[in-house]
């Protein structure tokens, strides 16, 4: 028996390496904690769903994210695009009659395809709560940057790029590793790094950055937030060589959403930084009243 | 005391991972011969020398690569762009009377630096042998792929492009790790990643492949041909958007000559595959005869 539509439940926001759990009281975040069980690291979900409640209170659940792959739960088909709230609420998978997942969303377009897991209930509940325009571009910033045009409302088509994972496998595993040892700021390098990435060159810009510190023409201390710069700023040039949007709208923490609203910013366009910890809980409340 | 002219000595080719000693006699290759004793995995330099005279005959020696590094024997200052045979000449580190490490080269401009070590030697080699125009766009892939421009027989600039270490990287380390397990074939997968390349936009083509793979839409044994086609596309749509030649002449063996030579064709130039150990000889040759 499905309690509908529901007001009061939990929704967790479960990725692969981390989860947020929102106690939704009267469709109003009552309550929030985030941990490190992501999906990837949970073999035996039934029992931490039934922790979640033992924490949060015996509530119905929406689970959303990686959660709903095959490293998670259940493999949840895909809402295909356009694709709006009200989609998601048709779409949810009940694992029993008070437990549910909400379906990730794919597209195809302009020659790609492209999933995604989560970020479909901040984009949706963004819009849902006035946050950001019905027809609007948004960026999530992270290891896979999802770039989405929303249009009606609706998730209309998205791009993402694998910014975050080509920086970290840089600093971690490549010739670059001995240099790219800083924590990024947002400064001259950085900026420096943004107009090179403009040039979409990648892998020649990034070799550069190897011959000016075996010059000594660049230091160390810098060549992070330059190689940082150089990623961000081919991410961004390429999306907004297609987008006819004056703003963009940025769901990250402050830090990340600084980087993108910098590199953004650079291109002449407007950033507009977003909670996206809001929009999630805003999609999940959004949802919730849609289910019959 | 040096013998000058050399027309009789021992070049060796010594990059980081591998090395390859030439016998030259008389102004010709007599003997060549390849091993893995690369400059990062050796310790006793002088040993490994006396030992290749032992193998290859008691001669005076000419030295290039990644041993003239920080990594190798001793760190050789390197020759300025625009550069030519007689500067690598006139510039060799002499260790003793009869072995000398040649210079690299670096270079600056369009806003970036540049710096190759025994990759010199084959670019002026083809030039002094013949095998290519004085005035040419010569490319030589590999881990790192470089792309010089030659004017009036000289080195004028180069690119460095780390399109093999990325590809390196992405199949070993990345999300795509799992996808990516296959032999690159020239087929249609690499020409459409070749396609996909063009676009210059790295970091959502790479997140395609990933979503193509879990939407089912292109097997995974194209997977890695379609990757090795996404950046060496972008690699060599940046570098032609700049160049003026019809041709270029790829100096590679012939598996990674044919998917550059395939990828210089989509773009409507006339690939030239150029043996690059015979290059690198007729460098040393050509070196060899300007020791004063």
């Amino acid at each position: 028996m499905v309690v509908s539509p529901l007001t009061s439940f939990l929704a967790v926001d479960w990725g692969t390496t981390n989860r947020r759990v929102f106690r939704i009281d009267a469709g109003a975040v009552a309550e929030t904690e985030r941990d490190d069980r992501g999906a990837a690291s949970v073999e035996d979900f039934p029992g931490e769903v039934a922790a979640i409640r033992g924490r949060f209170g015996d509530l119905p659940m929406l689970l959303a994210g990686m959660v709903g792959s095959t490293v998670g739960w259940r493999t949840v088909p895909y809402a295909l695009a356009p694709a709006g709230i009200e989609d998601l609420a048709e779409k949810l998978l009940w694992i029993d009659d008070r437990t549910a997942i909400v379906p990730g969303v794919a597209c195809r377009g302009d020659g790609r395809a492209d999933v995604m897991r989560g970020e479909e209930v901040q984009l949706l509940g963004a819009v849902a709560a006035g946050m950001v325009p019905a027809d609007a571009m948004l960026a999530q910033p992270g290891t896979h940057c999802k770039w989405a045009t929303m249009t009606g409302g609706r998730i209309a088509g998205f791009t993402t790029a694998m910014t975050g994972e080509l920086f970290a496998l840089l600093r971690r595993h490549s010739l670059l590793a001995a240099t790219l040892t800083t924590e990024v700021e947002l400064g001259d390098a950085f900026r420096g790094g943004l107009a090179e990435g403009a040039r979409r060159d990648l892998s020649a810009s990034l070799f550069a950055i190897r011959a000016a510190s075996v010059l000594g023409l660049r230091g160390d201390a810098d060549a992070a937030s330059f190689a940082s710069g150089v990623l961000i700023g081919a991410d961004v040039a390429a999306r907004l060589a297609d987008s006819p949007f004056d703003q963009v709208h940025i769901l990250a923490d402050p830090t990340l959403g600084g980087l993108y609203a910098a590199a953004v910013a650079a291109h002449g366009r407007e950033p507009v930084v977003v909670d996206s910890h809001t929009a999630f809980a805003e999609g999940a409340i959004a949802i919730g009243v849609r289910v019959k």
